[in-house]
């Protein structure tokens, strides 16, 4: 496995694996790998030739006010991970690399980028979708694999690659939860034990819509309600929003007017800001 | 030479020349082609093995006021001197081709698209380089050609393909003239006999102010003001804006703080609006 910082020596080596032929599949992350991260790897190498995973705590999708300088570095455990999961090459920018003094270019996804998340990171879109622009230039890969963990993140970036016909294809693999339900994320590690028994309330009310919708005619704001009423009965939890949205427009159903709904909660425990989501058949 | 007008099948075509080893040219244009345009292709041709040429009057880059409805369409001319010019292919998608009624991606230089063209035109910048990386993303080349004629859309695209990672070489050619020294533009057309007389009166204004910059210690503010005083003396051109501007930044030079400028002209005869430029020495 290789692992290189240059953009442009990266995208060379791809241009080379693909002139022999190979497909090419990517996995842009931030490090902090958990298992979420390994199994879009291994989905990856199950159906590319040349996996190339990429490092890169991209500082443009951060708030002003949130976690960027405090973002769990462990890029030799990372590294150990990608290898053990199939990566062929592991692209590790730092910052200088990938941006300029000068630049000033943005790619912005106009709608789906302002509501739920968007809502309350301002901005933190434009820096996913010009990062991922850039990687998928540098990287150049046939499919590009992404968690449902962040299910707008992946609607987002399947609207801008239709929209700026990226010849890649987006592959959206599931959530991998610990043993309480709790999704992987990288910043679980923020949580103190009583936080992280706290955060898996997250889930049991993601759990608890699902259950709603398939046992009673509650309407998707009678269920989202119960479902913000168990969250802040839990003690310790800020909701910052619980919806029933529909799954392609992120959409807040007020009624069952589509087979299925994504339930999405947004939510901090202690100062550690977690996001989860289920599809919910109604 | 190949005509197509679909998005897939252009960018397979692209891909199958380049996977035997073709380089591959770009130049894209609104159709409506003159010389200038041809010299594009020409250079194109004698630098790639594959040259495509694309032509879309695309929407997204006039304003609401503007031209787009009245734009020129001489499609069967315009094949014709991409075939006598040497292009390989030639690409000409409908409107619905390249925008989904859902499409909400822009993407965006948002410094440089701010002033003058974009000061005047709020938006067009965003058009342009929005389909400026669609048709980069389809045609997937190693170099692409731009005129000169349009001095600031040539900065902004060599901007946007620097700080996206665009793997595409720009090419800016030099501007071709009419015997009066007229730069040549698909609107051009648009000019009665009267207008047409006048409007070679940019390109005197912009040899003032060659001249000026060579034989006078005057600064650049004072050049353009005479570059200016001779439009507005010549009758029947309303001038939009005449700068002496750094050849990088496009900031407007209050004194000769660089070795060259380039003095950019807006301006509209008659109902038209025409631009023009010329890189200066200081």
């Amino acid at each position: 496995m290789i692992v290189e910082p240059s953009p442009a020596k990266t995208h060379q080596m791809i241009r080379d694996a693909r002139r022999r032929g190979l497909t090419i599949g990517c996995v842009p992350t931030m490090g902090a790998l958990h298992e979420g991260h390994v199994s879009l790897i291994r989905q990856a190498k199950s159906e590319c030739d040349f996996v190339v995973a990429t490092i890169f705590v991209n500082p443009t999708q951060f708030g002003p006010n949130e976690d960027f300088s405090k973002y769990p570095r462990t890029l030799e455990a990372d590294l150990e991970m990608c290898r053990e999961a199939g990566a062929s090459l592991v692209f590790t920018p730092q910052t200088t690399d990938m941006y300029s003094p000068d630049t000033e270019t943005i790619v912005r996804v106009t709608k789906l980028s302002t509501v739920l998340e968007g809502a309350h990171r301002p901005g933190h879109f434009d820096g996913v979708t010009t990062v991922v622009s850039k990687l998928f230039l540098i990287t150049d890969p046939d499919k590009a694999y992404f968690g449902q963990k962040d299910f707008q993140q992946q609607l987002i970036i399947r609207r801008m690659v239709t929209d700026l016909n990226f010849p890649v294809q987006i592959v959206t693999c599931p959530i991998i939860r610990e043993s309480d339900g709790l999704a992987m994320s990288s910043r679980n590690r923020y949580l103190s034990p009583d936080e992280r028994r706290t955060a898996a309330q997250l889930y049991q009310a993601l759990m608890l819509g699902e259950k709603l919708a398939k046992e009673t005619t509650l309407s998707p704001p009678e269920i989202s309600a119960r479902m913000q009423a168990h969250l802040e009965s839990a003690g310790g939890i800020q909701v910052q929003y619980v919806v029933l949205a529909d799954t392609s427009s992120l959409e807040t159903l007020t009624a069952r007017t589509a087979p299925q709904a994504v339930g999405l909660i947004a939510a901090r425990v202690g100062t550690t800001r977690l996001i989860d989501n289920l599809v919910i058949s109604l």
